[in-house]
């Protein structure tokens, strides 16, 4: 059992039929599995056309008529809210410190996240179950999110990885003798071509090898350019054909 | 002018105008105010019910025929994928490190956020505009996501404060001194009901200041909890009527 596994999606008095749905998509996009159901306005939400591959998770739902009921197995529970501040019964944390709180806690027990319905979101009642609660950061002006959309960025947050930050897949840059044979040639073509006059000037070529620097050159590119610009070469009559010597980077 | 108002969420041949709208409603959740359509199969888009408290948003849509116009003046141009590898032709982020580069660059220029078809997502020319790709980290067994929680996930990275992991509010704790109060009224309770024999014993005495202790008592609910005991204690005889004090913590 993985530590996703111990979560407990748990949607309370839900009135749309396609928002269990979207909810139950987001579970399978992200690796949740287990969805509890209170009290639906809808009850045909088991085939809702929205549960775009997660069909499993909709058959698997639990359905109780209490929240009591729904968490009873959890050792921590947790209500959303789009309130900012419900007369304070109940300490408010945003997703990017409750999903660190809730890792933590499915190291070692259940965990229900609790989603209130479209209209009125989570009762009193219900949120007395609750330790505590989290809140999206939406804007004052619009502040309450379609279920599922909440439910996607709750879900998200809780198997977003903080060392992603800086640890995403990067082109491979071109090495520093790449980037000059494309500067030498690319000064060859521009004398050739008029551009630059014929006598070196060591200020022109400075501003040309900066020029070059500044494309930050992927290497799997840096032949492609020699091709392009050995052909240019050739083309002005400077250069040896290219065909002579075999196509570079095509 | 904010930093946010500087992105461009662009929805390229959305089929399905319920999506817009639940596009347009992240965007307004989360304070992004500029939506750009690209042929999009519903022209009714204006007028979806899912755009809840974001009417705003898709009447100041602007809508474009190719790509090419709809990121014309934005210096930084990035397309979604839910796909782990087009054939590598872009580098690809997960939305962890690609929010920060946008963030970033939005402090400069404008940034556009290209989503694709429900689907078939962005088509091979519509990602020749990018710079690079960002995907959402999804399960390889269910890798589609929803349009709308898409877009809301993106959005909410963009929007997301690193600095909050640690910063919530905290309910204040009970200091030691009333906790120490609470503890000591328990303890006489617990000899007066004979829970605890009527002579002290070390031992005893800390085994219940420990779990008192493990209690985490809020300090708000400290006076309760000692109004509680008085009462109980009150009852069984052994105190005196609370009332004569004025009543603690109701």
């Amino acid at each position: 059992m993985t530590e996703l596994d111990r979560l407990r999606v748990v949607l309370v008095s839900s009135r749309n039929a396609l928002n269990i749905g979207a909810a139950a998509r987001a579970m399978s996009n992200f690796g949740f599995r287990h969805l509890r159901v209170v009290n639906p306005y809808e009850p045909g939400y088991r085939e809702a056309r929205s549960a775009v591959g997660a069909a499993n998770v909709l058959a698997d739902a639990e359905q109780f008529s209490s929240v009591a009921e729904a968490v009873a197995d959890c050792t921590l529970v947790v209500g959303t809210t789009a309130v900012r501040h419900r007369e304070l019964q109940h300490s408010l944390c945003r997703p990017e410190e409750g999903a660190r709180l809730i890792r933590k806690r499915m190291a070692s027990g259940r965990v229900a996240l609790l989603f209130g319905s479209e209209k009125f979101g989570l009762s009193n009642e219900d949120l007395s179950h609750c330790h505590w609660l989290m809140r999206i950061p939406t804007r004052e002006e619009n502040i309450s999110m379609n279920l599922g959309q909440a439910v996607a960025v709750c879900l998200y947050e809780l198997i977003r990885d903080a060392k992603a930050v800086k640890r995403s897949e990067k082109t491979p840059q071109a090495v520093a003798a790449e980037v000059e044979r494309i500067t030498e040639m690319l000064l060859e073509a521009l004398r050739t071509s008029g551009y630059l006059g014929r006598r070196r000037v060591a200020d022109a070529d400075s501003r040309i090898r900066r020029l070059v620097r500044r494309l930050n050159l992927p290497a799997r590119d840096a032949a492609i350019w020699l091709g392009i610009l050995r052909q240019m070469l050739w083309k002005m009559g400077a250069g040896k054909d290219p065909k002579e010597k075999g196509a570079d980077g095509n």
